[in-house]
């Protein structure tokens, strides 16, 4: 408290301040480099499976057969809800916003653990086992019931991707589909301390729970400068409708200086590191689906904008080819950043466990900019 | 971003950080001085209402005659349910911890309320009304509906306190028991950036909405660093028990170097200034509801520690005389959490609407620690 007295840093954004240390993941935003505990994300998102990196997040290091096996099994055994968290879903208004309904069901899980305030290592282990097995299931439950569709159960004998779809759709996704989706989760699965991140850090800080945290990254990844972005690629594709349109739509973006969604990112200059690998497979998996038209509107905007604007450092992000992929896969819209959620989740409860291991409770300080020494003065007199 | 990568601050629970300019709460713990405005926090107990206090909070002045009755009339009117909100709340399960319960219902509120996401000033004003006025139903519903009591309806007619403690107890308060709420809500409105105020700025800085922040912060809150700590005084004097063992209770703690529940402050060094006026009015409600008793021991323990380590500057703080009034109000000991949240709510939407009035993202750096440049080994060669 005495050095905190004596100089405090002014920095509203925290862009200058180091708040945490990570050994989950390294982003080198110039070069365009991504690593997981030093993996690169390409290799990765072309070798492993979603249930594999989220054991390599929170072991630090690839699992053996074994070891995997068992990692498998014990996120499957926790697919299912309880039976009140069923309820809970049927008894939401059918009209629910996706990540207002997400926040709140996830809020809601911890009404029915026993274990929710139970902070021991082991208790947080199977808290956070539960908090990625559970997620998919809260989203398809949550997608079925404002269509009034019957619920589908989870099946514990698939891997998370393959499960979560069957749900979803109501019907086996094909291996593409299924790849697909395990693509995303890999490429999603943690990036540093963005805001939704540092919010479930800020949250456990405190000493509070996984589910607390949780809620608030959902909260927090909800806001249009954070995961709310994802959904504006596909809604940008809709708007433009047809291939022969893409050339005037970005040329005309482009002499008014607009956005165009899906391009450039905070952090990478070169190309995402994260969009190479589903560039290819978005290809695969929209002719697959009978949407190759949106893919090729893709490919034509990207086109376009590597040879404008390319050299300035603006490239394709991770949610460019996210959304023909999303999309190919059955997911409304609004279901795409539930689907960053849902990715993410590993990533949150990662760095709560980091946080946990060597705590320090986050509480800068504001500066006061007001007036001081003011009388209340009596309502009469006022 | 250029200067982000020159030379960052490592700073992990931002103490030594300002994130963010504020114009409502000055704090010199050195001093023992809270101020809300420029106006000191004892004034305000002794001569404002809770409903005041807010008004000047968000508008930077104290209303007048009329517009504090327009404003009062604006609060009232929001004090009701949607009838969805009455059946969710319903269905929740009975065993619900009060702070997953309350996260959860102020997060479902959102369901509930077709301006969530409208940005506008005007929206957000709406929607800080609403939080303000609501979560009083929805802690004295959820504490009748585990009690497996009917709901009491809120009563439009009265100020928050008196309203709030005729659905919390199913009878009127005497005018006593009003008062000693709304002091406890005045005490507790603002307190600078704290970690939950800190949690709902990093939300909000996404441009999410209210809700999710107000989500965030009560998630921070519950953890046993910050909001937590008040339920500890209400155990320790449970546990004491009774006058006689107070002396011996304080000095065997003393003499093992043990905390003493309520006592002590991260900030302030000086006394507690919105203990001094809880002091007093703490003595004549727990006389006027037959606690005297509590009172008296709270007292007795007082009186040791300020000859023990007053002089080290560890005095009573605003917790320690909250727990007798909430005990005396007739509210749970695991109601106290809550409390602290109803009344911080104020505080926290000023500290969001500041936020988006000059907003910039809150995302911070993590300094990466693990390895580069792994490969990626297959399964059968780990």
């Amino acid at each position: 408290m005495t050095t905190a007295a004596s100089a405090p840093n002014l920095d509203k954004g925290l862009a200058n301040t180091i708040a945490a240390e990570s050994q989950m993941s390294f982003i080198d935003g110039q070069a365009g480099i991504l690593e997981y505990v030093g993996i690169h994300i390409d290799d990765l998102a072309r070798n492993s499976s979603f249930e594999e990196t989220v054991y390599l997040l929170w072991n630090l290091r690839l699992p053996t057969r074994d070891e995997l096996a068992a990692f498998r099994k014990e996120l499957a055994a926790e697919y299912d809800l309880p039976a009140g968290m069923w309820e809970f879903i049927r008894g939401l208004p059918k009209s629910a916003k996706p990540m207002h309904a997400l926040r709140t069901m996830v809020s809601a899980l911890a009404l029915f653990d026993p274990e929710a305030d139970d902070p021991s290592p082991e208790a947080n282990h199977r808290k956070a086992v539960r908090l990625v097995a559970k997620t998919p299931t809260l989203i398809a439950a949550y997608d079925r019931h404002r269509k009034g569709k019957d619920f589908v159960k989870p099946d514990a004998s698939k891997p998370i991707a393959e499960s979560f779809l069957a749900m979803l759709n109501g019907q086996a996704p094909t291996e593409a589909m299924t790849r697909g989706m395990d693509i995303c989760l890999i490429l999603h699965a943690d990036h540093g301390l963005n805001a939704s991140t540092f919010a479930a850090r800020v949250t456990i800080s405190t000493l509070s729970d996984l589910y607390s945290a949780m809620t608030s990254a959902i909260g927090t990844l909800k806001g249009p400068l954070h995961g709310g972005a994802n959904e504006g690629v596909m809604v940008m594709l809709k708007e433009i409708g047809s291939i022969d349109k893409v050339e005037p739509f970005v040329r005309a973006k482009l002499a008014d200086k607009s956005k165009i969604m899906g391009f450039g990112h905070r952090v990478y200059k070169a190309y995402d590191p994260r969009a190479t690998y589903l560039k290819t497979f978005a290809k695969q998996i929209a002719s697959d689906t009978g949407n190759q038209k949106l893919y090729e509107m893709s490919y034509k905007i990207e086109q376009i904008m590597e040879a404008e604007v390319g050299p300035k450092g603006i490239h394709p992000n991770v949610d460019f080819y996210s959304a023909t992929t999303y999309f190919s896969l059955g997911l409304d819209i609004d279901l795409f950043t539930p689907m960053f959620a849902m990715a993410r989740m590993p990533g949150w409860l990662g760095h709560c466990l980091e946080q946990l291991s060597d705590n320090k409770l986050i509480r800068p300080r504001a500066e006061y900019v007001g007036p001081h020494n003011v009388d209340y003065v009596a309502i009469d007199k006022r």
